[in-house]
């Protein structure tokens, strides 16, 4: 069934969090795994605190990990210092360059398009204004109030009742298979936006649409409506 | 209140997983950065599967994630390779140095010692007497029955249904913050062990035990019981 509601996850598949990343980096003392390895541990406790049953703010949570690596690599730092960090990185990332045309695209053939982050709220919309495409939204969400964090089933069910959207209608759209694992188990269709550096978790069912970019995006669910 | 039963978390814990890092590290192509990133996607994948509310065979989660952050590097690698890659650097590793003694302490003072581990219970039992340690333990379990991985609660309620234990008597011991931060939400006592490379998870209440090793809980345990 063709999707009504297009979701899509914000950050590394809208916004290229690249100056989060280096900032994390060097604070590490090392190069990409080490920022990798902290958007991993980011993820490992917001699943972690959602399965203990109470979950922190997303940014705590993120200068948490940070503090935490710093520590196990022999160093410290204050809990403040690494949010400053996380806070100007996220400020400085802008979103990809196919982003804007790829939502433009969408947003003129009638789709609902909703942002579902893990992020906080709190700025969320001036986040992507500031990024050049919050025009392009009917929701900006946040999961927060949901009480956990993706991929936990609760979120999607609180995308679904805050836009209005059923599950057989909706579409996730997210670079990492963990969110789309979530949106697979709600009963919603998912596109996995394959951005360099980012690989298909090979346990997971296969995603409807496998698509480049957001532009990518737009072209392959434009032409799959018009096949219908 | 004194513990009745001790809980053991198995890799990295009680078992160093060396020979498994090197490998995993190796076939990446990276340092001791790879194999952090490695298994914190392996934790990463076996927390959003169970929040999905389908959990497959930790060892294919292992496999998995290792096949994908190959992907991502630009390689690729089968399924089965990654998994063999797995079994045998698992099937090398031995008990840290400071673990037979710790035990046998704890063991001659009457505690029952359990082992919980997110890995399957096919060939545990063999895998802790392989690396000397099986004869201490009471019940050697794997959580996968639960239904979850650690932190998820019905771990921890699994453990306790299995050894006749009550939560308030409960102690696990672990050197992953996010497997305390479970025990903790289920009413546990938990004792952190800091092993080189590990650091304490700054929003979770603190540990009631903080300890360098096996031998070193063993002492403070038994300190803490005379001085009641």
């Amino acid at each position: 069934m063709t999707p009504s509601h297009i979701f899509f996850d914000v950050n590394e598949t809208l916004i290229d969090i690249a100056p989060l990343r280096s900032a994390v980096a060097e604070r590490l003392g090392g190069g990409e795994g080490q920022a990798d390895r902290w958007f991993n541990g980011l993820i490992e406790y917001s699943l972690a605190e959602t399965l203990a049953g109470e979950a922190s703010e997303f940014a705590d949570i993120a200068a948490a990990v940070l503090a935490m690596q710093v520590a196990e690599n022999g160093g410290s730092i204050a809990l403040d210092d690494a949010k400053a960090i996380v806070s100007d990185g996220l400020g400085q990332s802008e979103a990809y360059r196919d982003v804007p045309a790829g939502l433009s695209r969408l947003k003129d053939a009638g789709f609902s398009l909703v942002a579902l982050t893990n992020s906080g709220g709190d700025g969320l919309q001036e986040r992507l204004e500031k990024a050049g495409i919050g025009e392009f939204f009917d929701h900006a969400l946040s999961v927060q109030p949901s009480g956990g964090y993706k991929p936990d089933r609760r979120c999607y069910e609180y995308g679904l009742s805050e836009t209005g959207a059923s599950a057989d209608r909706a579409l996730m759209v997210a670079c990492h298979p963990w969110d789309l694992i979530g949106a697979q188990a709600a009963g919603w269709q998912t596109a996995f936006v394959a951005r360099p550096g980012k690989a298909w978790y090979p346990l997971a069912d296969e995603a409807e649409f496998v698509v480049d970019d957001i532009e990518d995006l737009a072209r392959h669910i434009l032409e799959a409506r018009q096949s219908v």
